[in-house]
Parts: structure tokens; C-alpha cells; sequence
């Protein structure tokens, strides 16, 4: 038996059994699993951490994308930081007011794999004239570029060990970097990772850098259920993130339906539900 | 090592390590385990089905009890099925307008391990002269007595095999005799096992029993960390379920507030958001 | 984190951690892994059970097949059933006394495999004009074949569920067969499976089935690191399994001596030694 | 479900489900656990490592106490290091030739649950007056003792942190102390952990030690099903380990009748193959 399990803290274990492994190697930048579970499909993970499964990728990829998409007036301009499987990039090319969805992967060789084993993630978004792909450094591509983004997604592996080089993606540099490419308005989310009572740090540490470049930072969660946890998300801005005022679930509500986006995996009163976080957790939160 | 592990379904499994059993054995009625975990304190589990843990047995507990009691217009008088822990009611007690609680649950030597061994679950209730505990068959209970209750929280162990004597505590006639004590505008809640993309059964089931005797049913769910999972709960009632056509938000802060409700580890915005599921559950809820 | 485990009883398990999968996949006959672990090397799994792995795939294979060649005095024909990573073709040849090895393995996409991943373990032998190979069902070799052996050795996958197809690899017709291709004095030798205290029904219900057609039969076993067991084989024959009455000791050491057997992995005491079973062990053996 | 598991190495793993746990907890000095496995019987652990379980306890107490008694030409006093369960004072006091057994275990509340949770491991010794049981640090004991033994046998935990206290147990000042209190001729045994073509390091640290005081050693093993894996015991003595020079066989075999020791469990055989460890482990010894 082919089983892949993953440490949920120091004591607890998660772990599947594998029908079958569709491909397991490394690039030149990270190890790479392609496996099908028959409980959630076929499943990726990235240095041991699942990135997403085929069950449930659309409940995990529609709540990274679209709170920033709708808390912002009006995005047109999209960058998408990582992101190799192109769900991100499908849920943002869901406004029709976007006009232009820039994603920026290191990986070249874990995109091809992703177009190759799992095209239903991206379905499509390559032919789509909006989307330009770079297969680039994030932090060279945000020095180099002048663009100015409305909305920035950070769709990047997680971070476990602050030591080791990934976790220049989220450093004091970066930020300062980031904030640099946003628009007036500008939103920006990030994945912050399994949000629960027993270990908060892990998202904290991803708010508290964020809340040093952006002043305002909201944090939200849901279950995702092959994730075996809430997870999380953070959203940074220079403005408030609060839809002029208007609660979270009609804003939400009226935006999804102008803007002729759908929502099969969740919905806009999910999506606004997901920042009532339960007091336990919204209690921990800091920065 | 010691390891405690449940199948979350037929391929996958989640594990926690053990610090320390407490207690392991079997009452007359069913195998308890007692042990403390690292990550979630302690952790009570009967027949192999984690019951609730330390470190958020109070998310679990809050959302099992409050949505029902707060959805009554005026709760006065509880019937609690099972609820050995003596979290439920110590829950249900928080509303000032309740004046009587009856638990009724089968195993005195599970009620009295609890009571040693986690007394921080009953936190004193059995002091309080409002509550009243019988050591007695639900469904022997529920035909002797001629009382009626404004609200009934089934907080009893998952059925996972529906052809074992536990599978009568759903049963039809279980239902019909619980309709029977319930007083007009009565409110029934369950808690309805993990709800997932992945399988929707147990949940569907214990709805659609709960649909035959009740004519209206709401799903919802939230996370509770220790479980790995989102889990689920099925509210019934002749009534309807909206909180007077009230949004379940506002209805939900304004009766915690009037009654003098505590909401430590969920607050009432999470439990209305619990109301709204992801629309990958909510479209395979059936009943 | 990828792990491979397989049960070594209904309530036992072992499991060791993959660093990297080098193939997975289903040839037409059955599903193969090969994947390297840290403690073993290169591992070779077919249909979820260890047939070899690197670091004592030697000490399998000269256990399975010196035995027999042993107590034979002078076997010139050697028929391997299965056998499809090379190994049991590579330790018949050391006897120089050995002519012709014939092997019959049903899957040519398995030994194009294993010649492909794992060349140490056949090491040169498909180009030794000894050996003869045929990509065959071996009932229906046995059927066709006009030739007779002196030594057989059954390296065939382990029968774990006796009503599927493979247990007809040990079926009584199967044995019929085998005995009329073997020559006056020959002997055949076929792995058994575990043997311990826990379950010795597997090596029972093999050593029974040869017991019927072969009338003297003898059990051995050591154990194999990597298997985490003690690794039971079986010899059956229809004459004295004896070494001409000389102690096995003895007669094993004089005739590796004198075929020039290099025994890098065991030893001719070890292999001798291995008839020595635990009483707990050999009070249980039947047939 | 409860499980327990332990490492092999660093990347193997064994776990088995626990029935029933008996009794979990701390004496002054070990963490014990008993628990009652469906495949092995009750099982004992210390520290986190399995003594032993009832379905072969018998197979690897007679492997550790008779070696060194039956290669002793006539031991009369014994001494037991450790042996809490009083499995091995049951083995040693099978000669009848042994007048004398000094047990010395330091922790008085593990010996008295043995007694109490697995009577049939010392099956009535503590009723023998050939018996003395001091319950005292067996470094202590050395020293202020002036009595010397024949047979000094080592039941004691495994090391496996040599810097943690109990290495202490295995230190070059014990072994100093240790040959103080051997009469001529006199044998020492000690369990030797697990070996295996992974892992020879445990054996062969224990094993450098004794050489140090003790010119002659020898290594054997055999598999203790429950334990998965060859288990390894290590003699040594200032004289020859060679039973005169007769073949160990013989040697134990005619001692084993003369004594009227019986070994329901192993064999005079089994125990002399125990010696012909296979060359791939033989040729990784030191010292």
C-alpha cells in the first residue's frame, strides 16, 4: 500500500492511501508528487504539501481568488504570483471586468506537468489573450516591471521552515516590492496557510509581514475539505477592505452577479461567511 | 509510541499521539477512551469515534447547542439526548430564559468518569438546580414522560454502522416519539457526523430521517479544529427556521445579547455563517 | 510524504518512507512499485507485496535457492518458476555443476523492468548461455515441455487471497504437473511466506499442497531484514531431503566447497542453521 | 483505534493495534505501558521500546538466559541484571545445576505490575527459594557486593540515546565492575538490540564494550516474530566461549538432557544455529 501523509503539527498525521502515482521527480526547483487518491481524485503536492486536489481545488482556489476580486471596486489589472496549476489564474479570468491577468511562476517544468495531468485546473486560461505567462523569479519580475496591479495573488507554496530560501517569498523585501506594483486600491491576497487553535503561528507570521507594507489586513478561513483543515488567507490593502461599507455578504452578493462571475464551488454568502471566524481562533490573531 | 487514529473514509485516515491514557475500558454500554494529546489536551473518544478535545470542545459544543436555542424565540425548557461529557448543558444553561434542562443519557459510569476525569466539560452544571439528569434509555425516557420541551439536542454518537443497535437512536419511531414531546414552535438539533465533498451520506441520512417527522430541516457546519473536518448539524422543526424572517445574523447577535449568552470560542456571526455551506455541500444535501 | 506499507497480520503493519518512486504502474499481469527507501535501497513491490529490496535482496535469493541445489548431489537442470528480477537464475548458475537454467516467467514487461532498474540483481546472467528464458504461463510450460529437472524453484508471488487467480500457481494440478518434470531424485523448493508464531497458516497450506504429491517435505526459514519477518521456504521431494545422511552442515559446507558456491550473503552454516526452527515454530507446522 | 508503533530506523516503522490498554504510565524511573495486541498477547513496553509479548516471550527469554548457562560447564549462582518481567530468573532457574539467582532490578512498582498484570512471565520464581530479588541500582549492587557468580546475565532496557542516563547501564566502569564479580570461567550475556544489515551499530557498540573487559565474545541472534526483527545477544568471557570445543550443538543438546532444562520455545538447535548469523551480518561485527 502507496499511502502519502503530511504532519499536521509535531504530533497529528494526516495521510491517504494512493491508487496510483502519476509522477514523482524534481525540477530544478522543488520535488513534485502527481498522485490520484480515490477519495479526492488526483491530488499534487509540492514538497510535501498538497497544493490542491481534484475534489475539492475549486472550493480552495475560488476563496484565494475572489474576496480580493470583489472587496476591490473594479480590477482590471491582475497579477498572479506563482499559481503553476492556472486555477488561480481560471478564477480571476471570471470578472469580466479584467482585462489582463499577469502570472509570474519560477517553475516552467511543474506548468508543463500541470497542463499535461491536470488541464481541467486551467481549462483553457493559456488560450485566453488576457493571461501572459512569465516563467520568472517573482522577485526579479517585480523589480523589472513597471506595471501596476489592482489586485495581486500570492498562490506560492507554504512556508514551514522561515530558514530556508522559500521563505524569501515572504520577506520584509518582498513586500516592500509588491506594495510598489500596486495600484491605488490595490488588493492583495495570500494563502496563509491551516488556520486552527493549536497552531496560529504560521498564519500570524504571513499577517504580521503583510501588516508591515499594507495598514490594513483581514484574515479569513474555510474548510477545505482534502485539506483536512480551515484554511486561510489573508488579505493586505492601503485601503480599507470593507466594500464601502456595505456589508461583506451584499457586497459580495451584488458584485458576483454584476460582474458575471460564478461561484460553483462556493458562493458569495460562503465567501463572506469565511471572515466570521470563530472567536477561539479570531482571538489569536495578531499584527 | 501511542497513536490514536480514525479512518476520516475508506482510504484516508487522520492520527494524533498520545502523551498519557487517562482511562480506557468499557462501560456497560461502550468502550471509552481518556488520553491527552500534545496538540488538543484531552481528548475523549467512544468506540473509536473522537468525542470532543480540550483545546476546542467548546467550538463543538457551542455550535451543537446555540443555533437551535437562539432560533427559538424563547427557550424555556431543554431536553439534552446523551451529552455524557456535560458540555451541552453547561451550554444550554447560558441562556437566562431557560429555567429547566433535562439530560438524559444511558451510561452513569461514562457521566462519572467525565465528571472526573474532564470536569472543565461540565464546568459545575450538575449544581445547577435548573438541571435535572435521569441515568436512562432515550427512547424509554421519551415514552414515559409526558413532558415537552421547547428545544432537544441529540448529542449522540456518530452512526457509522446503521445496521447496529446505535442505528435506533435515528430510527423512525425514535423521531415520531420525539416529535411527540416537542411543544409547538420546538426546535430539534443533531449533530450529523463530518460533512465533506467526499461523503454525504451519514449527513443525508440523518437529515432526510429528521425530514420524515419534521417538515423543515437546515443544514450547517463549521470546523472544529480537533476533528480534522468540517462537522455538520441538522436542525428540524414544524416551525420554520428564520429566526422570524430575520437575518440569522442579526437575529443571532441581538438574542445572545437580551439573554446574557456567552459565545467564547465561536461568536454569533460564525454560528449564522455556519448556515452557509459551501455550494459543492449544499447542492449534495438531499431531504 | 510518500510510505510504503504493507500488513503483516490483520492488526499489524510495517511501513518504511520512499524517497522516490521509480516506477509505478500495471503491466498486463499485475501492479509493480519500484521505489528506493533510505534503509533498504531500491525496493520491488508487485501487487502490494516486497519481493526484494537492495540491501538483502542476496541473502532471499541465495536462501531460496541453495537449499535445494544443496541437498541434490548433483544437479545439472534447473527450472526457475517466476523469478522475474534475475536473482534466483544468478544463484543457480554459481554451481558449476549446473548446465542449463530454465526460467519462465509469465511477464516480459516485469523482467524488462527489472533489467532496466535493477540490473545488480539479475548481474550478466541473461547473457549466459546456461540460461534459457521463456516469457510463458508456467502451467501451461509445464504441459508443453518434454524436459525434466533436477532442482525446481518456485519464486512465484506470495498467495494471499487462495481464491484469486494466482492461487492457482499452487493448486493441486499445478503440483501434478510440476513432479512429472522433475527427475528421479529431484527436488523443488518454493518460498512460503512469513512464518511466525502469529500465522502459520500460509506456509501450512503451501507445504500441505506439495505434501500431496511430493512425499517428503521439509520447512526452513531466516530472516530477511528488509521483510521484517522470518522468511519461510519449503523443500519437497520424493526422495530422503538428507544430504545421503550426513549432517546438513556438513554436506552443505563440502559441496559449496566443491562447486565453487560463493555464499557472500549467508553462508553454508547460516543456510543449514536455517532448519532449526524455533519449537514454537516447528510444533506448528503441518502436513 | 489505538496503535503502537515503534521505529525501526529512521525511516521504517512498525505498528501494531492495541485490544486494550492494561495499565499506562511512570514509575520513579520508566515510562511503562502494557497492552493487550489481537496478533501477540499482551506486550510490555518501557520507554517507548517493546520488552516483550506473550505469543514469544519464551523465545527470546530462553535466547538470552540458556546460551550463557549452557555454554558454562556448571553454573551455580546467576546473576540477573534487570529482568523485571522474571521471565529470565524463570529460564535460569530451569538448571538444576543453579543453586543460587540474585535478581536486581531498581524499580520496585514495574517488577509488582508484572506480577500483578502478567503472572504466567514469572510463572511462580518469586515463590522459589533459590531466588533473592533486591530491588537496588545494579551499579550499587556491584559495588558493595562481594559474592561472584558464574553467570551474569544483562536483561536490560535498550540503549539507543548513549548520551541519556541509562547508558550509563552499559558503560566501560560498569563492565569494570561487572568482571569483579565473575568467578573463573564465568559468562556474561546481554541482550544486543535489534540487528540488521541496516542498522549493526546498537549491536556493535554494546559489543565493543564488553570486549574491553572481557577478551572472548561472540554474537548471535534469532527472530523474536513479535519484536520484527532478528534480535541480537552478545556473550563474553575471560575464558573460551567454545563448550570445550565440542560443536555447540552437541554440547547444548547433551547439556540440555543432563540439566533437565526444557525449552518449549526454541530448542537446543535453534539456539546453537543462533551462532551462524548469515555472513552479510556476520562480516558488519567490530570488536
Amino acid at each position: 500500500m502507496l499511502t502519502y501523509s503530511q504532519a499536521a503539527n509535531p504530533t497529528d498525521r494526516v495521510s491517504r492511501d494512493i491508487d496510483h502515482v502519476l509522477a514523482h521527480g524534481r525540477t530544478h526547483y522543488q520535488e513534485y508528487l502527481f498522485f490520484r487518491s480515490q477519495a479526492h481524485g488526483v491530488c499534487v503536492a509540492l514538497d510535501g504539501d498538497i497544493q490542491s486536489c481534484e475534489s475539492d481545488e475549486a472550493i480552495y482556489h475560488e476563496a484565494l481568488a475572489h474576496p480580493a476580486l470583489l472587496i476591490h471596486p473594479r480590477p482590471r489589472k491582475v497579477l498572479i504570483m506563482g499559481g503553476g496549476e492556472g486555477a488561480t489564474a481560471r478564477e480571476a479570468l471570471r470578472h469580466d471586468c479584467v482585462e489582463r491577468v499577469v502570472m509570474v511562476d519560477i517553475d516552467r517544468e511543474f506548468v508543463d506537468l500541470c497542463r499535461e495531468l491536470i488541464p481541467g485546473w486551467s481549462a483553457g486560461v493559456y488560450d485566453d489573450p488576457r493571461l501572459e505567462l512569465h516563467y520568472e523569479d517573482i522577485n526579479e519580475y517585480l523589480e523589472r516591471t513597471g506595471e501596476r496591479f489592482d489586485v495581486v495573488i500570492g498562490d506560492l507554496v507554504d512556508v514551514q521552515d522561515w530558514d530556508a530560501p522559500a521563505g524569501d517569498l515572504y520577506s520584509r523585501d518582498f513586500y516592500a516590492a509588491l506594495t510598489g506594483c500596486m495600484r491605488d486600491g490595490g488588493v492583495f491576497a495570500s494563502q496563509a496557510g491551516a488556520l486552527s487553535t493549536v497552531d496560529m503561528d504560521n498564519h500570524n507570521r504571513i499577517r504580521a509581514r503583510i501588516a508591515k507594507s499594507l495598514p490594513r489586513v483581514r484574515s479569513y478561513g474555510l474548510v477545505v475539505p482534502s485539506f483536512y483543515h480551515m484554511w486561510s488567507f489573508v488579505l493586505g490593502s492601503a485601503a480599507p477592505l470593507d466594500c464601502g461599507g456595505a456589508s461583506l455578504a451584499e457586497c459580495f452578493d451584488e458584485r458576483v452577479g454584476g460582474r458575471g462571475v460564478g461561484l460553483p464551488a462556493t458562493g458569495s454568502g460562503t465567501l463572506a461567511g469565511a471572515f466570521l471566524l470563530p472567536r477561539l481562533l479570531a482571538d489569536a490573531l495578531k499584527g
